[in-house]
């Protein structure tokens, strides 16, 4: 039998789930969809930050990231705001890539890999 | 020495991974690509379903999907024929993004990983 | 208290991370970004097997694979230098889409998670 554990189920996705000792997120973006880049990846990495608490995690124990970015013209920054939040010597695999998100608005979104 | 077992491992790609507890499914198309974007997501979700089948899982036990669109404008059709399929209180966490794949008539695209 | 392994963290990102027995690695491109497709297929492959080398492990024991091309139009280009280079009977999942990368002249990247 599977240990999984579902954070916020919903009739479409959850938030995150666990299995074992890894937890998958969601595609995270920001509240603020009239934020600038800077400020939807602050916001992105806040709710990010607060999922993994929620998970009994932390940003120290992301395993891979993939960012998600509307326009990769405005890569500096995001990765301005990211490299100020980032646990260092922590630090995620990552890939970044440009696509098209759910609303135009939306200029970043976010998917991790987490240890429990 | 890893418990790895491939599903119909091909000279390209296996249609699914399994290591340890967790599987890792091939991105997923349409069989019909004559379809509009409701017809594909159904065939989509039909191909997984199988091969979620063959690797002794299912729906219930997906942990983590990303959905590859051609057209993001198609998502209201995609997330409809998604919501009455999905496993509601195990609905896994999702990312939904637009990409051009593999062929142009291809509208939507599916990967999975699951807990065994 | 998770088992955690980190391959060149950087202020960004890691190379490649391990947690357990499963490697999760960053986006690989080309060093030289002047090649064609075929070419930066062969790149990124090359470091691709450097990564997993350093990991202890190799294409073998790849699970999943994602490929992401600056233009679907290289598709076969980049299967011409995949197909012969890929561990036929231990061939990885795969999803292919086309995406904006970090850089105009960036025509290909792989992003791979493996079994240690």
């Amino acid at each position: 039998m599977s240990d999984i554990h579902r954070l916020d189920p919903g009739p479409r996705m959850s938030k995150a789930v666990r299995h074992g000792d890894t937890i998958y997120t969601m595609g995270h973006v920001a509240r603020n969809r009239d934020g600038d880049i800077k400020a939807q990846t602050a916001d992105v990495l806040e709710r990010l930050d607060a999922t993994l608490a929620e998970m009994g995690t932390d940003k120290s124990k992301i395993l891979s990231i993939t960012i998600y970015m509307a326009d990769m013209g405005e890569f500096s920054g995001m990765n301005e705001v990211w490299d100020a939040w980032v646990d260092g010597p922590n630090a995620p695999a990552r890939t970044t890539l440009g696509a098209p998100l759910a609303a135009p608005e939306i200029r970043v979104e976010m998917t991790a890999i987490a240890a429990a």
